[in-house]
Formats: structure tokens, C-alpha cells, sequence
């Protein structure tokens, strides 16, 4: 390919090809030691290339969010797809056809649900495999593991014809609000200690638990800590993003994904006008433990290594970034610069591809397949 | 097509066809009525047949932000488009080349950048159409019309060979930040009275000042009051969202888009989870006079006509909303609601395609065929 990062039209969404590697083979050598099973989450790359580099380097499967996600990485033939998502059984239909082409797993949150999925597999002949997700502090989905009938529910569920129960499943959600690293460590403790504790009086009645599965990139320095987990399922850190750096999951020279973009105005000396807006960046805000704010780390050139602190992204249109910067900064029109974003998994779900380079030399372009697959 | 909106998968962004209508008829009769050209803003839609339909209803032509965007509906036969963009000069090649198929536009706010668009434009021995755009309060780009060489600086790029000087052009995009109806009709009454003081300043020293445009769906309302005004650019009236309501341009009825949604998971009384994310929805806050919150107005099923305020979306992950809700609320899991988003631009740049409806019909399937051109 003869264009390189200085022609190529702006803004786009670029991959450093060497770190994306080297992020894969970190988390599957942290798995690895820790001697759980590695099956991180597509929903951040929706690219098979990238899920197929993920299973080469030893990851047992991917989890997708959606079936509509699941359908592609099927297609590329993934052959081992959980969804930890509460799929509703409405969808039995693409379910089992899935389950004609591989092995899929979701997972149950209420005995309601659970009953409707074990109906519908029945009636088809089938079983289906599910994990019962656990809240374990972030509220969104699961099963409250201190409500008292918490394990009456797990115990019908597993009993139920239909279905074929796996296991037990968490997301520490919560860890992405953490103030401190000793927060996070706290976080993925309680988590792996409700899930071991169901586990025991799962096991207790007799009930098999073959999978005990936890699953974020912030927590999972903590996963040699985390007793009786038998699987991870991270997904942001094949690029990482602004976020992860705020969370101390991951160095600024750990970031595999950003955004080039132009200097298309500079309408007063302490404002530059960027051509990356919320239809490339999102308005997804930063998190971590420092104080941060705005729209993406700016690296000042496509040559810089570091980010400079003094471009302040403080505002985005749909097509424009808005940055403060001093009085005498050199940013001129028509300068580009390198933006990492402050949420890497719904940048990628804005782009058709990516570009994998290396320095300012475009390798590949990778598809988003499941770009948009979100029912 | 058999299915409706009962059983197609969730979640879908679909648009009542009839509303949709309504709003373009009814804001090309504001138009008209107030004497200027209506050339909508396509960012909203990114859609060659609801550009059609505009241009159909009257319309002189179209704006796209930026040149992948326009190059589709080049593809699609718009033979009139304007980019209210400081387009930068390294994409002369791209202009040039649509300029062969149609009428292109785009403005400029500097100096520098009218210079460096003339010497190319000049050594290609073509002319482009340019508006200087006026910084009438939104401190994005813009000229400050404040600045004592504001009126040079319009003389010196008017009289740059290579450049055909049209107008001037504005956009008062912090009428989204108005607290009040009159706090929107002063910025709405200040961008006209800005713009036409520069005209009058210009016209004394001899240059034609052809075009007057300014822009924005919520202060459509006062182009009557807008003298000297000969072009409105508005975007989002096509669809309104949460946010228009929020600012007294719509009423709830004229929301034409909206998003299908299933609850997924009831795991709490109070709490409620659907299917649609910022993945879906992004995470655009929502904007207007009375407090608001929240990620979208919750209509509790597909029939109903009024959103139920007691369904408040608190938080989204990328595939799931959460809502708070009474403890005795109906909702339950495999039900579907209908969620008029905070920001409809936005929503439309996650689909690719739009489903055109009337009730629970589906009528057509529209592409969205400029999603993700943003470069």
C-alpha cells in the first residue's frame, strides 16, 4: 500500500500491529500462569482476525455480547462462542441454529428466564448451556448473592431439562469506578470470593460447577489472587484506551489503538479544532484514579511517543474535537496528531476497519465485521 | 415483509415515516414562509432517499460535514451540497473531483487556509465556492467577528483568485446549551445581527455578499426574526430526539425516530435491563430547559403514545441500559419498549439501516449509506 499516516484521509482509526501482539500474548501468558482459561471478549476488536490471533495464542474460545456478533465470528468459524449476556428466548431460533455450527453458551439471570430457555430447548430436543450470572457488586445483571433464596435459584436452574448448567459468571463493572488500585484489588477479591462461596454450597448439594468465570481487563492483574476462578474473560486490553492508563491496567506505550486526525482550524491562538468528533471518538468519558477529563490522550505529531498534556480535548461536535491548548503551541492547520481514546471497544464499533500499521506504514486493513451487530 | 415490530430482532433504530414527513414538509413551509432556501443539514440521516425526499419537498441542495459523506450522495445524484467544514486543503484532490459531478461549497475561517485553497485551486484552473464562517458565540471555529481585522481578513479572502467568495455562514450551535426560550431567541437575534453587520461592512466596500446562511434545529423557530438571513441549514428537525423536546422544538408526537428494545433482565424490583447500549443509543447526554437526565425517553410498549417518566435509564454499558423503575412496575423480561434517544444524529451513525415504519409495520428498509464517512 502506498499511503502511509501522513496521506491518508483523516480522522481514522489506526492499530501499532506489534502491540496488539504483544497485548494478546501478555494476557494469555497471565492466564497461562494463573491456570485458568483465557476467553476474552470480542465485543472490543469485532474482528475475527484479531479473534483468530487470540485463539492461536492459546485462548480457549471468545465471548461475544450479541448474537448478532456471535453470527459473525461463526461465519469466520470461531468455534466456541459464550455470551454472557442474558439472550431472551425470543431469539431460541438463531440460538439453536448457532448450535448446529458450534459450541455456544449464554447465560441465566432469573428462574424465569431460565424456565422459558429450558421450554423452548425441550421442545426442540436440545439442551442448551448456561452459566448463571452473579451480581457481584455492579448491579446491572444477575442474581443478588445474598438474597436468601440465591441458591434455591441456582439449584432449580441447574435441575432444569434443557438446559446444561456450566457454571457461575461474574463482571466486575464496578471496578472501571475504582479510586485506587487497592479498591480494584478489593473488587476482584469480594468477586472471586461470592462466586467460590456459591460455588462450595453449589457443590455442597451435589450440583457440578466446572466453570467458575470472572472477566474484566482492570481486574485481571489480580486473577493469580482470584481462588477457585476457572476462566477470564477481558476483552478491552487488546488495545487498551485512555481508561485502562487512568485504571493503571496499562502503560501510555500499551495502547495499540488511535485515532489520526487533522488540525483543520485554529481560530484563536489557545484553540485548535481537531477532525475527530463524538462520530469517531463517542462521548464515552474517562475513568481512573487521577483526576482526569476530556476526550483522549493527544500525541502532538504521528512522530510523538508521549502525549502532551497541554492539548486538552475539552469538547467534541459530531465531526470536531475542541482542544484548549497554550497561547504559543506550534499546532497549525493541517498538522496531524494521534489521539488515544478514552474508550477504545465503541471507537471500533464506529469504524468499517482498521488499519494496522507500524510507525507511519500501513500493513493491513482489518475488518470490523461485526461493526453495528448488536441485535 | 411479514415481520413487524413485535418479533424483529432488538434492539432496531426505526422512523415513522409519516412523522418523518411531516417534519420535512412542516420545516420547508417555515422556509418558505419566511422568504430564505432551506438546504437541511445530512448529517442527521446520512440517507440519499431522505435527502431526495427534502429535495422534493423543496430543498435548494444539501450540507454534509464532511467529504466521504458528501461523496455518497454525489453517488446518489445530490446535485447541490455545501460543507459547513473547514475542509483542509491536503483533500483538493477529492473536492476537485466531486466538483466535476456537482455544486460543491465548503467555508473557510482562516486566512491561511483561503490561501493555501486558492493556490491549489488556482493551479488546477478551477474556482471553489467558499463562505467564511462567523464565530457568532459557539467558540468552536469561526472568525471573531470581534476581531478588529475581522472584515480584512473577509476582504482579503473575497478577492483571492481561485476562490469564489459566496457569504457568510454560521452555526449557533450553544443554542444547545439555552436555559430559556428567550435565552434562545437572543442567540438566534445576535447571529443574525452579527451576520448582517458584516454583510452591510462588506457591501459598503463593494463585495457581494450573496449568501447569508446560519443553522440549527433549535433556533429554526425564530427565522422570521433572522433579517438579512437567505439560507437555514437545520439537521435534526427530520427525526427531533429527546433533546429537541428539551428545547420546545418538537413536541414528544414529532419525535420520529426511535429505538426497538427488549428487557432482558428484571434482576431487581426497582431495576430494570434492556437491550440497547451506547453501542445503540452512545452516550450523548441529553440537553434543554427543564432538568432532564438520562438516556432517552421510555415509551413502556409499542403501542403506547406517551413515554412513561417513571422508566428512567440511569447508566449504559455498551449493550445494555439500565433503568430504575417503581417496584411494582409491569415491565417484564421479553417485553419491548420504545426509547425516543437524547441525540438522534448519533443513533443514526451506529445503523446501517434505518427501518421505516407506520405502527408496528415495517414499510421500508433505508441504508444508511453514509454511516461511519467521517473522513
Amino acid at each position: 500500500m502506498s499511503a502511509d499516516l501522513r496521506t491518508i484521509p483523516t480522522p481514522r482509526v489506526v492499530v501499532d500491529r506489534a502491540r496488539l501482539h504483544a497485548n494478546i500474548e501478555s494476557m494469555q501468558a497471565r492466564a497461562t500462569r494463573a491456570g485458568v482459561r483465557l476467553r476474552p471478549h470480542a465485543k472490543t476488536h469485532k474482528s475475527p482476525a484479531i479473534a483468530r490471533t487470540q485463539i492461536a495464542a492459546g485462548a480457549v474460545g471468545i465471548c461475544c455480547a450479541k448474537l448478532g456478533e456471535a453470527e459473525v465470528f461463526a461465519d469466520a468459524g470461531i468455534a466456541d462462542i459464550r455470551l454472557p449476556y442474558p439472550v431472551n428466548p425470543a431469539n431460541a431460533a438463531r440460538v439453536q441454529a448457532l448450535q448446529d455450527r458450534l459450541r455456544i453458551s449464554i447465560i441465566v439471570d432469573s428462574l424465569d428466564a431460565a424456565r422459558e430457555w429450558a421450554t423452548v430447548m425441550r421442545r426442540s430436543g436440545r439442551r442448551l448451556d448456561v452459566l448463571v450470572k452473579v451480581d457481584v457488586g455492579f448491579h446491572r445483571c444477575g442474581v443478588d448473592p445474598d438474597a436468601p433464596d440465591a441458591v434455591d435459584t441456582m439449584r432449580e436452574i441447574a435441575g432444569l431439562d434443557g438446559l446444561g448448567f456450566r457454571g457461575l459468571l461474574s463482571h466486575a463493572g464496578h471496578a472501571y469506578h475504582a479510586r485506587s488500585e487497592r479498591e480494584l484489588q478489593e473488587i476482584a477479591a469480594r468477586e472471586a470470593a461470592i462466586l467460590h462461596q456459591l460455588a462450595v454450597q453449589l457443590r455442597d448439594i451435589s450440583i457440578a460447577v466446572e466453570e467458575v468465570s470472572v472477566g474484566s481487563t482492570p481486574t485481571a492483574r489480580f486473577i493469580d489472587e482470584q481462588r477457585g476462578v476457572t476462566e477470564m474473560r477481558p476483552g478491552n486490553y487488546v488495545f487498551f484506551d485512555r481508561t485502562q492508563v487512568g485504571l493503571e491496567a496499562a502503560a501510555i506505550e500499551d495502547c495499540a489503538m488511535s485515532v489520526i486526525s487533522t488540525v483543520v482550524s485554529r481560530p484563536a491562538p489557545d484553540r485548535v479544532v481537531l477532525d475527530a468528533g463524538s462520530k469517531t471518538l463517542t462521548s464515552d468519558g474517562v475513568r481512573g484514579f487521577s483526576p482526569a477529563s476530556g476526550h483522549g490522550m493527544v500525541f502532538p505529531s504521528l512522530e510523538a511517543t508521549q502525549p502532551d498534556a497541554s492539548i486538552a480535548i475539552e469538547r467534541l461536535s459530531e465531526e470536531h474535537a475542541v482542544a484548549s491548548v497554550p497561547a504559543d503551541h506550534p499546532l497549525r492547520i493541517g498538522d496531524r496528531v494521534r489521539i488515544v481514546p478514552n474508550h477504545s471497544c465503541v471507537v471500533t464499533n464506529l469504524a468499517d476497519e482498521l488499519l494496522f500499521v507500524d510507525g507511519l506504514s500501513i500493513l493491513e486493513r482489518v475488518p470490523v465485521a461485526a461493526r453495528g451487530r448488536n441485535s
